[in-house]
């Protein structure tokens, strides 16, 4: 910690700042420039310690010299994660944040059986290999579709076997986790709901991955805390998901932020997946906007697809029908190749 | 709703999207513009209808005219909501949202008996009305102090009862509504859970009223469309609080939106105040910032006040010690009366 | 100067730093913390010395200490500064910056003789100090309305000296500087040229003062530093304008960020007004946040004003009518008096 | 465009909306709703007759239905538009737009007639098609350094000469568009100079084409509106150029907002060219963007490099080095064959 001291700070007032860094149990070490004093505080991060220097009122300043994240950072573990889902290499599962793309799609929300049986066999037969559907649905207004809660993950989980496909889908109450847990391969956390930190304890304490939406207006930092929140509670095995973050721009819904892909990966070991769809907020863009994140490094995608957008009960301008998912994955398979990384087709598995 | 055909739309195409609608319900007129076709959809607005006419290809954009919000709106209950905070007139109650400005006031977070006790006369002294102090706190990381959760609820409400204020305290899981609720007289839900519908649905269902927060990345649409989810369920003791939204600015924590009280004053029927503390993040701006906000027409302030900043366990920084708060208090009153307001000093107040 | 090594660094990347600082003419000094290096660099800034060291492999990140802003700062001049316009006390010129609260209002664009010395007139009557009116337009699209150019700067001084008022009009050529010095008392700077060079460096050579409004997407840093250019060159009569930043809100055409307000008036020894027309965009919110504006600090108002804004060729819908802008006087007045400064209303002034 | 009523609009408020909509000569039609009343208003687009119409009382809003630009839209213009920079196909030109990835690299500024050579030369080799040099820098700071001006375009137009490459180079005043325009091939507008109007007219009436970088919050819209000044004046030889957008992230300087190419291309025949080194800021993260702009539909690259990025006098943290070029290019050959593009790589071509 770097403490910067006023232009008009008194020498009492600098030893009262040195004496509340020992009182703190950080070494102090003066450094007098041509203008101010610096103060490098030496020690372990106390509790707000930051926040209390702050306060001081001869503190100019406070500059953390150390990221707060730690266990999902590099620097605590080198190399890359690898996340399964779906059970580990035996029992058939996907890894997530190897060598390979995954590419997870599905319709926004589970609507009926035909539905999302419907998708699930049209996923798989594209190459998809991973099920997504929404039972439990974020809404903006409260008179809109809001999911078939346990009904639709139950649709979901029978979908996915038929097909042989792991589910995911998003749980928005801390009481649901152990349904969402007992139907699903991978629990998700929406955007909105990044820093429910409640959520995110709670997620913390099950056994199966969590894939981690970035919030809309949530720094790489906060999201990186976020993942920190449910690692730090004994789940390790987490997903990032970058989907776009709010700015002025209103051509798109939302700007996705695909170099927050690389710098992700360079400070955490944690695979970083994209969703194009809920970034972008139209069909029309999510191919070339995927194409990109694989080609920015991203471990796979997260991708809206329904049988027939036109009769989506949410989110159907952004789907993707089967002839443009069939597109998507066909000029994927180049750019997953140009870069070094594979695609497993989900039809070449077995089932 | 507009809908904008396509320059290049067929005839056969423009039936369909008037099929499409007169399925919906609606009735069409059709305008031939110099270069487009634009339809005319009159009837009730159902469900996603705006989002199926989006995914048909010969549709350009789809325009709404109508708000999607109803019960919070100025067009539905023209006159000013009064939201009465721990009882009403006869038991004593604070009317938030009348003729009278109403000042919020305490620590971040609750930290022991005697903080809190000494908090609550100090804010009495001054002036304040209603006392805050955090129990549960959202915190960014994992690692800091996370607030004495029910434990600090019961040193609020004694500190609260003692000094004869009503108090506001935090609520961040749906399963801990109920108690919060019965310990505070308003249940604030803070600006990352604006959009954690669970919760605003629960809180929806009780008879305390509710202090609304803007989300950091939230529009004035969603706002009040958060607001409108807990009215639908029941609920309409709801008062809003602009706290600062995140934009590029890093020089204040928060940008403190303060158009945001005209705007909503003239959308809706509820009240607003603002909190300048968590918008700028820093004591020295809190003054001014609150100032200004009563200018702009808001009803009331949120403020946080420690008898210790420098020894806060967190938001030390943006505190106001006792005589800042003093201050605050005596430049306010001209400025309250400059926009013909009022402000009931809580001392003057049988406790 | 604050050096942060990389956790790996090796001992003879720390003598290259080290040598690199030397080389520029710093002295440097070893904090040796539980994880990493940290170096602090005394001296003179030198010529992107930040830059250099940030290229070095072995370094994480570079904090700088000081501000990037000298000559604007208020450490450099710690009393307020006076601007004057239209001339100096004895000349009856208007300051800005004292104690005294001014109003600058006018249309957007000069349309025709009638429409501005209308305009002044009624500025005049109803309390504002100095008149503006812009004659280069910088618009959107090159398809609408770019103004009179020489011709609506010669009506613009006709009217003013008329009405006895100073006037202010927009530059936005370097090419212009001169014939819109020739013509007014205070040549404004626009946001979208806030870091327009060129420009900047252009009107800092000449001998009148300017108005230099904040960018759309400039943090306040920026906006100083665009203040030191024009310092630098010699004019060090520079009043700053903010006039709302672009945030995702889309509801106001910016967000006017009136913490601006205090911080600017902490940081630099410049007076501060605010332009709440073009920030909000609409007449309806200009009012309340003029208000607000004089409530934070700021030292005067600027305020679009149209004889009849339904005939406006531009700015219409965020113009003030006559009646309006009356009433904005009126209400301002008991605000003034709140925060203990002065309206001196032009018409008790000698013309 | 369609005008909406508010809900207590009168008849005769009614009948003067159509008045005027007559008098501006637009037809009008009436569609009356379930709560308001809708018009549309057809005919030609008449100077400000949305601002108009937004003046009057009973008016709640308006809504175009039209985009505001025109000469560089995609409706005006189906087929993608080819600038050629550095002469015609026959003259050894450089096609910008077509199916050839150009990529154009260069040092932040020209430094001196070594650092120039040796920078051609390394980018010649590596595969670079376009060289970029800057002589006149717009810089925050008036105290850093500010470019070379006629002295480094002489340099510049040396060293591409010598290499057999066309060259770029920013002009950032209206009275340097003419020397400018001597020594380079290609003028850029960089992203603070792209609402500078008077510029974007005097470059639209040059016979060379122009390079037109976003500006850091400029919406989609605006930057294609931009174009259109430029278009306008006579000079359609225009090539657009995402370089990130200011938002509230700052690990990255700018957050690139890759979407904008699809959406670009759609609403537009212009080309659009990627800045990984602008946007990032880093050179970390310029590999990975510059292979996700490919991907995401760009029609070519502007790459910081230097020769010795620990010696440049700007940029240096964001330059790569000769070998990290080298490597870029290496891994872009694929990706750019993964999206039937074509990268013709300098060296192969008669200098």
């Amino acid at each position: 910690m770097i403490i910067v001291m006023k232009l008009d700070a008194s020498d009492s007032q600098l030893m009262e700042v040195c004496q509340q860094l020992e009182n703190m149990g950080y070494q102090h070490h003066l450094i007098r420039g041509v203008e101010r004093l610096v103060i490098g505080a030496v020690g372990e991060a106390k509790l707000n310690g930051k926040e209390i220097l702050e306060t001081m009122p001869a503190v100019e300043k406070v500059l953390p010299v150390r990221h707060p994240f730690k266990l999902v950072s590099r620097e605590f573990k080198p190399e890359d994660s690898v996340v399964w889902v779906g059970g580990n290499k035996e029992m058939g599962g996907i890894p997530v944040g190897g060598e390979e793309i995954v590419v997870m799609a599905g319709p926004c929300a589970v609507e009926n059986r035909e539905q999302i049986q419907s998708a699930a066999q049209l996923i798989k037969a594209s190459g998809g290999r991973i099920l997504r559907g929404g039972a439990f649905k974020p809404r903006t207004s409260p008179y809109t579709f809001q999911g078939l809660a346990e009904k639709g993950l139950q649709l979901l989980a029978e979908a996915g076997q038929k097909a042989g496909l792991p589910v995911v889908s998003e749980v928005i109450n801390p009481e649901d986790v152990d349904v969402v847990a007992q139907y699903t391969d991978l629990l998700q956390i929406g955007a909105r709901n990044m820093q429910n930190f409640a959520l995110l304890r709670r997620v913390g304490r099950i056994s199966k991955p969590v894939l981690l939406k970035r919030g809309l207006a949530s720094t790489i930092e906060e999201w990186l805390m976020a993942a920190e929140y449910i690692v730090a509670e004994g789940n390790s095995q987490v997903i990032l998901c970058e989907r776009g973050i709010r700015t002025f721009e209103t051509y798109t819904r939302n700007t996705l932020d695909l170099s927050a892909v690389p710098v992700v990966k360079h400070l955490s070991h944690l695979p970083v997946i994209v969703d194009p769809s809920h970034a972008t907020g139209k069909w029309r863009w999510v191919q070339p906007m995927a194409l990109a994140a694989i080609a920015s490094g991203a471990d796979g995608l997260l991708v809206e697809v329904h049988p027939d957008p036109a009769k989506a009960l949410s989110d159907g301008p952004q789907s993707l029908n089967p002839a443009k998912f069939d597109r998507l994955i066909e000029t994927l398979i180049p750019v997953v190749k140009a870069v070094g990384r594979e695609l497993n087709l989900s039809q070449q598995q077995p089932a």
